[in-house]
């Protein structure tokens, strides 16, 4: 299995062109698209994104993600091996969060331009680095053949909530489809809390003790609760918290004991 | 061959995650995505849209749906299975008219939970329930494995057409991307009139007689054609009859003998 | 490997549907989506989508394209065979400039209904035409077997550049996801003036010398480069260059000698 992550949208033919570029090498090969829709040049959603759906990909599994303001820069390609997965893309840290969900296992810089697409263009290295390289490694390459390991990479400035005893200050850093928001708690933070009475706010509104599924609370109300992403999110039953809150990444959420 | 028609939108990677989840458990497979743009918790729009696609996919085929306003609450997950194929999702009439279209063999409880991803989330059955169980069948899992057999399950209150002697009286229940507007008049409805001069009206607009082709009007017209869905459907060549006639679903739509 | 390209949008099934006709037919084939926003019935932006995918699939590929406003009326289904691959679709015009891309070896209208689904819409030659033709090609199809040779097709009236000495007058012809201006400058054109010192202009407003990569030019600023379209193409630097612009196809673009 390949997936592909990208800020490409889905009305031109570059992700269509990756897949054609895949096939050539590997005809047996599933490709699946996580998303396309990051909006163009946002790191931290796609690397987000990303971290959100690597887990529940079978073992061996090969990610590809594409998110590149700095294409054709000094930026390098990379790639990154973890236990269950590998991940091909630039070294910008997109791939870092879904790297360390997985545990990284060694860092290397994709050099070996056998398995690059020639001429490597400087405007579209999903079609001519990433996308080639993921396809041979998916036919067996070893991660040890694209080139040197690394030892650093670069890492986003992803920020991380504050806990001091009986409370956590965090944020909002993600807004889904449904207009849930997806705060920077994981849900092991809130392990001290379990079964403690909780007040989660966001902003300045109280959205009150977290709950165990939507439907614990009416219809339309807002809720908090560790939702499929494994963090913790203010959602509003079977309505649109994003709307009803006018929230936006960055809004701060507080988790406190009653 | 599996299905997969949600209201995920196509922003996050939740329907990646899916497939995610069914490659995990059956890695020759094929996947098809019929539409992930169901609007939000929409299950006419969404039952409407499964019925549309499941006659033209082979025998075999497992349809998964997921619009599930109801996750996490008392609502169960279901299987019905069909002579050409086999259906999973939420109980609450979302796969009801496709299953109408097939041929009802019987319905089930998805009960055991051995076939699903464990633990199982309040708020994702799509991935911890329907994509592991769906995934499962299509190795061969025979449907009476799942649980057990249901007498009855919710459907849909879907408006009929009311029929009088040289009239139907219906309405419009959906809108495609092209502002074709489809009607819940059926094919076989229009049997009795076959070969009669018709007048085909919405709201107060006279559009005239069904044609059998977009191209039997000129450019920008409206016209009233047995289209792609099977049902009536009043379209605008090479126009957009939502927009030209501000139509939604609910409008009134008139056949009558002239 | 089969791709579809289409203006179905991503509301509906109609993709969805086309892919079960093609799996119910062959079971063992990759189907690959290029694109299914190309705006409803513009024939010129889904031929450029085409065009710009083609060469990168492999030996072998079907392409269907369906872009139809004339579907149902007196326009022929055709074939046009490359020696790369394979196009399936409306004599429209939508795949010739791929087809020239690849370069023709022969056209053939589609004929023989024995590789269509029956009965035959008016409404949707996709599901029933060019779908099942392009499942019975990827079986090993002859083209020779789906009708008679044509010695024409419809062309797209496509606006070539004008070039003098010095000088090329040109147009943006699409604008992608990015904002990028893709132009109908392709880049052999632009051998005459290899190594020289170019102006390059949007309407009224000089971009500059052609640059090799995106990062040449600080952040947000304007740079004209060879893009991975191959043609000329005007972009910002990690910004949105039809926005600041206000560019759409048809607006001049001129290369001159400095």
């Amino acid at each position: 299995v390949i997936t592909l992550l990208t800020d490409f949208g889905d009305t031109d033919t570059y992700v269509g062109v990756m897949k054609g570029v895949i096939l050539g090498i590997n005809a047996g090969v599933h490709i699946v698209d996580l998303t396309h829709r990051v909006p163009p040049q946002q790191l931290v959603i796609g690397a987000l994104a990303l971290r959100s759906a690597v887990e529940f990909f079978p073992k061996g599994t090969i990610h590809v993600a594409v998110v590149d303001p700095g294409v054709g820069s000094q930026r390098q390609p990379i790639l990154i091996e973890t236990p269950k997965a590998v991940l091909v893309g630039p070294d910008n840290g997109l791939l870092v969060p879904a790297a360390d969900r997985l545990g990284r296992v060694s860092l290397r810089q994709l050099e070996n331009d056998r398995y690059f697409r020639r001429p490597v263009s400087q405007t579209f290295h999903g079609r001519d680095v990433f996308a080639p390289v993921a396809a041979h490694l998916s036919r067996g390459l070893a991660p040890a053949e694209v080139g040197p390991v690394l030892d650093t990479v670069v890492e986003l400035p992803l920020r991380a909530p504050r806990s001091s005893p009986g409370r956590i200050d965090a944020e909002v850093v993600y807004v889904d489809h449904f207009g849930n928001l997806l705060t920077n708690i994981d849900a092991d933070l809130l392990n001290d809390f379990r079964g403690a009475a909780l007040s989660v706010s966001i902003g300045t509104r109280l959205v009150g003790n977290l709950v165990t599924a939507y439907a614990a609370v009416p219809e339309g109300s807002l809720l908090a609760i560790v939702g499929s992403w494994g963090v913790l999110e203010i959602a509003a039953r079977n309505g649109n918290a994003a709307k009803m809150l006018a929230a936006a990444p960055g809004m701060p959420v507080t988790v406190a004991l009653d």
